[in-house]
């Protein structure tokens, strides 16, 4: 009876579920029928060439940077170049605006630049938390630099870590694109975060928040202005958010204590995933307010993490539904347990 | 002065574009600014195993066949089986929507299954046009025997070929997941087909193939019913539609003419990357209208196709804005020019 009852546990346990976002309102699968335990996803990826004497962020060009921070001792500890493959040409060209019938076209004004970390052989997770400040000083440096420029509209900034998600150099560094449309993916969370803030009076981000503290289930890190969890809708195993406990719509704007926070939080959410998963490839990616001179007084910046755990194939693609082969709550679990 | 001029132009050619999608008004990079002929595509990529003897869809036990289509001699041609590993249940545990807060779960309530073809070594672009179309015919079964379904909204078919494009077994096969809610991506395209309905009193993509049929210059390939086109906002190098050429909203009332039309459309397609880019990895997958029991008379069903030719990464997560390093009317001249 007891062995019985425990297996129709188990049963009901697995099947699948469709979560939804409560941001986009988008559906996700958690796929837990397949059965897969959290370390079941420890990778053996494929590593990026690591020959420090060949990596051209190793040998850059001094005369080349944009920003360099260096140590006390004269040598650098991180420096911001132009991408010498950039995906958006410089500034100076101008828009121009061309329509064909249905089809529009602007010109790729804006900028691409990278962002370096000294440390060939050390991923974000295994810095130091002083040292990921630093990081996020040169992205609000960057960010604050270039958020004023009149065709720029947004500012992207983001990190492929590993080949698998998109890393064509081993050495780490983040990017930052800033271009002259808001992108659909940020636009859509904000059209959902203003609708909830006007129905609501009061943010989408801190009323998940709020519960997320109250249940805990999916909490993975806290500290005094930051918090790292599992969300509800995970579109991939092991994704986390970081976000600011208090509401604040512009990460340009965070204090110095409050980045002391953030690279606590980031460094424990990328150390975590580093040791529990064996450094698996990921992205992440900041979601911030526009720069396009408009009030975004009912948005909530954050970071978002997903290791790259899974392909999104045909049906993701197809439908924009992803497939989750963890639940949150169970990754959460995991990531917790980590220790780092 | 010419060589001046002639440099000026190679400029000019070589600023990146940003590029409005008329369906969905997403924007796209064009990144042609890295300047990669198109030829600098050919993979050289991961083959899953192709050892005949120990594929599970070679072996595959005949009670467990929910289609089967037989050869004159007797021997299987394709078959449809569930998936082993399923990302929805079986039917039977009902929806059981659950909130909790800002929260909302339903069962994964629906199907999945697979749709193999015999021919173990050749995909679907190095079959017969015949071949493809009993593939077709087997979509169609399958999705009229499914749509009326009392949970399930949407139908999606798609097909992952390599490794790299998530298939997990080097046997051709294509998939089918009907889930119990209308998914995020065709709700888009849905909604944004709808509204210029309204207001132009014209479908979105019967005007955008008049368009292409007048420039030529992004036309891949054409017969009686079906045109195959690089699309004008592509997000991924060599991305191809194949659209019915009269308006039809629902795939699953294509006519028999259709379908060897349609075939043909989509094994020139797939023959043509096959042969240009060295047999890719890539996605396909049918966008139509969902099965819900609306009327859908604004919507004109397609075909997808996404060769693997880059990973999306941060900037691509991050913002929903693909990019593409190859331009759409240079991918189609590309492979208008692949004899197959």
């Amino acid at each position: 009876m007891e062995e019985n009852k425990n297996k129709k546990e188990e049963k009901i346990n697995k099947v699948s579920e469709l979560r939804h976002d409560p941001v986009t309102g988008d559906w996700v699968i958690i796929a837990n029928g397949r059965g897969k335990r959290p370390d079941a996803f420890k990778q053996n990826r494929i590593k990026v060439d690591d020959n420090v004497r060949d990596c051209a962020f190793c040998q850059n060009d001094p005369s080349k940077d944009i920003l360099i921070y260096k140590r006390e001792d004269g040598s650098w500890s991180l420096r911001v170049v132009q991408n010498k493959y950039p995906a958006v040409a410089e500034f100076g060209n101008g828009l121009d605006k061309r329509c064909e019938g249905l089809f529009e076209t602007i010109n790729g004004e804006g900028t691409h630049e990278v962002i370096i970390t000294a440390d060939h052989r050390h991923q974000l997770g295994e810095l130091k938390s002083a040292e990921i400040a630093e990081v996020l000083d040169a992205y609000q440096e960057r960010y604050v630099a270039l958020m004023n420029h009149k065709h720029i509209k947004y500012i992207s900034i983001f990190q492929n870590h590993g080949k698998e998600a998109g890393a064509s150099l081993g050495h780490p560094h983040s990017q930052l694109l800033a271009i002259p449309v808001v992108s659909p993916g940020v636009n859509l969370e904000l059209c959902c975060a203003h609708t909830y803030f006007l129905n609501n009076n009061r943010c989408i981000y801190c009323a998940i928040i709020n519960q997320e503290k109250e249940t805990k289930e999916r909490v993975v890190f806290e500290n005094a202005n930051f918090i790292v969890i599992a969300p509800f809708a995970s579109r991939a195993a092991f994704e986390m958010w970081v976000l600011p406990k208090d509401h604040r719509p512009y990460f340009e704007r965070i204090s110095q204590q409050e980045k002391l926070q953030a690279a606590e939080a980031l460094r424990t959410a990328l150390a975590k995933i580093c040791k529990g998963l064996n450094d698996p490839a990921y992205n992440f990616y900041l979601h911030t307010s526009p720069c396009d001179g408009e009030d975004y007084y009912y948005f909530h910046w954050h970071i978002e993490i997903l290791p790259k755990t899974s392909i999104w194939a045909g049906f993701e693609l197809a439908t924009g539904v992803e497939i989750s082969a963890v639940k949150p709550e169970e990754a959460a679990e995991f990531l917790r347990e980590q220790k780092i």
